[in-house]
């Protein structure tokens, strides 16, 4: 029963509890049983299984009983402005999200392309510009690769000087990790060739992606912002210097306390957080829950989640779902034994390159936080990756707060 | 260069060209471009750039130009018999089945669950049987695991004496693989306790499963067939001796050249197709191509897998898409030169335990093939794992032939 230890204040229990199929959680358990007792006889029948099923359809859809586990739109009547939709991560348990649920912004509604009529073209500091068509594509060799895309405005509700209440999906619903295939840019750029004056590359915007995620052809670049991977994708031009193209060199580059832009700031860095539980979750009664949550890193693997719920007194290490791929999700885990108290849930997450996920006072001492009154100008909007903390009430009720 | 060298009769190039990042195969491809030249100018602007877009909805569904990557429907009217759904894996590139195309079987429709109200109970041969709720499940451990599925009748068509002329997905499409989140049954046998007499055990038919894919709840016994997996899971019951129900008893037991029933097979044995080419795609004009395809095996990883493009007489080694996942589907890509002669594509794999897949002469020895005019009890319909083979002509066109 050793495994059984608490590891951490406020109940939280060794990792490896689970790792061994659930045996010593079980007797862990059995003191709060969380199934009721059975007759030994079957169920009666219910009425779902007295009638004729509904026919099996071309491409399947969710139950309509998870209608509302859909992206939340923040632009649902298209006006003309940016559109996002936001991932339900707190209604989600695994590491890929459902392509339907993928978070998607678009500054112009998603375009509707005929794939048989659209061109990409190489062109600039090239050797030779070329023009591909999707059939012309589809004959290079193809890559398989398992990504999240994150925008870097996800999570900026945290540079908020109050903690916002809001779900998991609002605060942190603009990351998602999906299976991606397609051309390496570097087997194009070995057909074109490429001039050595070329150091950037505009990129002006497929396997069935979605038209929300690009199709029929995006630009993928795992670990940097979601804004660079370009859907829709039809150019690339290879210069000398940057483009100073208007999103990427206004809205994309954030503004340091200093009064400067942190311009041309790619990198998607360290980030975890907890979505179980998380806000407009409830916990019903004290007993056993599992913790859970989501990591990833621009820099590579995850290699280390730590789970504090004493607001970050003290820190158990979560147990990490293999495989742990690079810049993909990492779905991390703890046992958690909760008394029916206030708590504080956080998460910190290490990266194999040995970065560490700052807290959030690290994080606002470099790059600031809202002003009261903000301007747009001094608003630090991008790159939040610190902590974020939900806090138990003795009701169960899960808010967002700064620990 | 040396990485170029044809490996395999009739065009079959050394798999770590592309491993390389391209550079040495498109020095290759310059002999016939895939590509056309292009100004140095962007392109004009194609209508869908001069319109604002479509409004992103909360559920995303693929672009209107993709209508025809669905699944085949065996029964679309929902006659009272058995319905299925096949995977369309020639138009699919990646290892993860997107969720609306999952292949579903169902025997009498898909159940419309309120899962407030369904309860999953286990019995039998129990210390204490128990009533699960799905609120109850959620609080227990949960695990994550990449999978394949596939019906035990996958690949049935190929037990004919005739090579059918049909697609991929018709000869296929029964299995699929996704990633699936849930509670491990070890778990909750720990807490109903197991009676040392219990040995066998009755399944009766979650995470935002679909409808065809047993929402709420699914029992998944990864590289068991597809059947075991019960959906719409109500009842778990453990018994001393098998239960001989219905359709693992008669439709899931294969029976063999000598009449006996194979009864109990539950493994899906070590398995490969080519999906790229296959029939109904063509190959429009000869140069490079890559052959790719996906291989499995019930008893854990993939470790090598060798293609043909001369009907078996050489064999080329395929590159390995990572990560290489125990009982999921794991891509494999061979680069290719076609000459524009005839040719016959096969693939042939190997697990981590040392099975083979054996070839269709090999299977067909053991199992049988269909009779002339077959009576349903001498039909071999379930288990076929041998090779399968495409034939190309000099117009580009893929058939399935027997070599």
């Amino acid at each position: 029963m050793k495994n059984l230890v608490v590891v951490a204040g406020n109940g939280l229990l060794d990792r490896r509890a689970f790792l061994r199929g659930g045996a010593a959680l079980a007797a862990a358990m059995t003191g709060y049983t969380l199934a009721r007792s059975a007759a030994a006889a079957p169920l009666a029948d219910d009425p779902w299984s007295r009638t004729p099923g509904t026919n099996v359809p071309p491409y399947g859809v969710p139950s309509r009983f998870e209608k509302n586990v859909v992206r939340t739109l923040s632009n649902p009547n298209g006006e003309p402005r940016t559109q996002h939709g936001r991932t339900p991560h707190h209604l989600l348990h695994g590491t890929s999200t459902p392509n339907g649920l993928h978070f998607v912004i678009s500054h112009a509604g998603d375009a509707d392309i005929d794939p048989e009529k659209h061109r990409l073209v190489i062109h600039g500091l090239v050797k030779r510009p070329l023009l591909f068509s999707l059939d012309a594509l589809a004959r290079y060799p193809m890559v398989s690769r398992m990504t999240f895309v994150e925008c870097g405005g996800n999570s900026a509700p945290l540079f908020s000087r109050e903690p916002i209440q809001a779900s998991v999906q609002a605060l942190h619903g603009l990351a998602s990790c999906a299976e991606w295939t397609g051309v390496m840019l570097s087997t194009l750029l070995e057909e074109t060739g490429v001039d050595p004056k070329a150091k950037w590359l505009v990129a002006e915007g497929a396997e069935r992606l979605m038209p929300g995620n690009g199709y029929p052809m995006r630009l993928l670049l795992p670990g940097w912002e979601g804004n660079m991977n370009v859907k829709w994708l039809r150019r690339l031009k290879l210069l000398e210097a940057p483009a100073m193209s208007y999103y990427e060199s206004r809205t994309y580059a954030p503004i340091l306390p200093n009064g400067k832009a942190y311009q041309f700031y790619f990198l998607q860095e360290v980030k975890s957080f907890i979505t179980h539980p998380s806000p407009g979750l409830m916990l019903r009664a004290p007993g056993f829950y599992e913790i859970s949550g989501i990591a990833y890193s621009g820099n590579g693997r995850i290699s280390k989640v730590m789970v504090s719920a004493d607001g970050g007194q003290s820190w158990a290490q979560a147990a990490l779902h293999a495989p742990v791929l690079s810049k993909a999700f990492t779905r991390f885990r703890v046992p958690w034994n909760w008394s029916g108290g206030p708590a504080v849930l956080q998460s910190r997450v290490w990266d194999e390159a040995g970065n560490v996920q700052p807290t959030r006072a690290q994080i606002i001492a470099v790059r600031g936080q809202t002003a009261k009154v903000p301007p747009v100008t001094a608003f630090p909007s991008q790159h939040y990756n610190g902590v974020t903390s939900w806090a138990i009430s003795s009701a169960g009720a899960v808010s967002h707060v700064y620990a």
